[in-house]
């Protein structure tokens, strides 16, 4: 019945003049054929029209098709483009806590960041870093962990890390460098090169869910787990503040209630492609490990000491850091507690 | 600037006569002031109504408005009550495989729980069990587990279950009695008095989001955990099925939707109250436990007989359960490959 009456509705609409769609351009740092992260802004878009009766329509465009991907946030900023798409922890040139909301070494899992995002402060935290750029965050997709990365070593003790040259970047990067490894950022389309020749002994890229479609699984021995260096992640859409005031309160939180309904939906469609994926991966010859309690315990330490480095330059980046930590205190004992024991 | 412009389309409309909001009555199992699961059918509904603009409006009745709370079911069914509210386990009677969607003894976390419902078929074979009945299910809040119960005896071993007089009811009662114990089935306002003059040695009730509101704490010595017995459980908005389809499809979508957003906000709105919750429990002196890897692995095998039982009875149960644990393996690697060690 709704339908036929927003016809009529329409109808009277064109014959007033009085409404028209608005329409806003939103672009984001991923191609939009990317598993799982690339569809997500475009079925956000899809809600926020529906959910609006097509009042506001959002136009999805992929990686570069305004700017290069690294400048949406520039662009968003300055009013140039309305709206973007982002892998939070990209901005963290910008604002330095986005490298913790964006992989947190032995941070929270994607449920108690979850938790922290929306009851425990932390969104309160992160705007207030984003204010004076003018851009408004909506935390709308959140990422189960990486994998720890592709190996033609195997790491059985923690001076297995020394010499290692790894591509690994951001926090979990530094704490590698910590312990002894070689660490350098080589772009996505040369990491397989980098393995085959062995001008590198490992890298770490995305989930299983992405790494496989890079073909790594055929110049490696051995892919290891856990995603120490980001157990969990958040991609936004980020609006220019301008453009997120001249929404009424009731459209701001249809686009909040769009980004909640986005986070359900990509929590369960996450989980059975990283299973298909390592049952492909381990087809292909490659060793599945997980990297000893014993070097997990150094990496956490090192971790530690680049966060605790870092909240020293950014009072923002100390505030979330602290709260987080409070954060996982509280909550962790959930996890423990719950814990069902392996069959 | 979309308030303004709604504001003359709903004088257009009122003039032209063309639209009046329709009005739904909804009635949930619960009180409307329980914890986490009171609040949620409003929520839905204040969704419903913002995405529709009004449109769908949706009044939310507690528990025994209308008729009592177990007889939800049957008013929606025979559209006495076009909509309800619930614990999907209450159905059992009607519907077998409620039993193991409300309650499914060492089952799926609420992350798999997610992922089965909505990507791996569960939702599919569930409703399939509500046709007959007329009904339209929507999973619409996702459940943390319960706790393993509260004991004035100290579980050690699995001998220690033997003509334990234990309030538990579900599937996990019935393990728990091949196990040896004697369960029964006191209701919520009676446990107390029960653990308080011996007449029961222990007691299942709900989270310590919500144990903690009845005060077993003051009456008990310990408080167990894994909540073997429910690691999730779903509750759901059910639509009379003649109300569902007079809905068109963008309409449906937005309820799906709401139901999404619910899931997400109701997950992120349990990991720190059951935090709270537990700390409060040790200050009035319960000692806070796990049961033994032991006694679990026994209440395991039980439960797995009293499934296989169960699915020897209705055919609905039986493709749940294989579809279940059929995806329970598949995505069960990750968490064990991704589980951080304890600090």
């Amino acid at each position: 019945m709704r339908k036929t009456m927003m016809a009529a509705a329409a109808a009277t609409f064109a014959a007033a003049g009085v409404a028209q769609a608005d329409t806003y351009d939103l672009q984001s740092t991923f191609g939009l054929n990317v598993p799982s992260i690339g569809p997500s802004p475009q079925i956000w878009a899809d809600r926020v029209a529906r959910m609006t009766d097509g009042e506001v329509q959002i136009n999805v465009h992929g990686a570069g098709d305004f700017v290069p991907p690294f400048e949406v946030f520039g662009a968003v900023s300055s009013g140039a483009l309305p709206m973007g798409f982002d892998w939070i922890g990209y901005w963290a040139q910008q604002i330095p806590v986005a490298n913790l909301v964006g992989s947190m070494p032995f941070g929270p899992t994607p449920e108690v960041a979850l938790g922290w995002m929306f009851e425990g402060g932390g969104l309160e935290i992160i705007q207030k870093a984003y204010d004076p750029f003018n851009v408004k965050v909506l935390p709308c997709h959140l990422v189960l962990p990486e994998a720890g990365g592709w190996f033609n070593k195997e790491i059985n003790a923690v001076e297995d890390l020394q010499g290692l040259n790894m591509r690994i970047a951001g926090l979990g990067g530094l704490a590698m460098a910590k312990l002894g490894a070689n660490t350098q950022l080589v772009p996505a389309g040369e990491i397989f090169l980098s393995l085959e020749t062995g001008r590198i002994d490992a890298a770490e890229f995305s989930a299983p869910q992405l790494d496989v479609g890079f073909g790594f699984q055929r110049v490696t021995d051995y892919y290891y787990f856990p995603g120490w260096h980001q157990p969990s992640s958040w991609d936004s859409i980020i609006i220019n503040m301008d453009v997120w005031n001249s929404f009424d309160e009731e459209t701001q939180t249809i686009m909040e209630d769009a980004c909640k309904a986005n986070i359900a939906y990509n929590l369960h469609d996450q989980v059975d492609a990283q299973a298909d994926a390592i049952a492909e991966i381990r087809e292909a010859g490659v060793e599945v490990k997980r990297f000893p309690d014993e070097v997990l315990a150094a990496l956490r330490e090192a971790s530690d000491e680049v966060m605790n480095e870092q909240a020293q330059n950014d009072p923002i980046f100390a505030e979330a850091l602290s709260s987080l930590r409070e954060y996982m205190d509280t909550v962790g004992e959930w996890g423990t507690l719950q814990d069902l024991p392996a069959r």
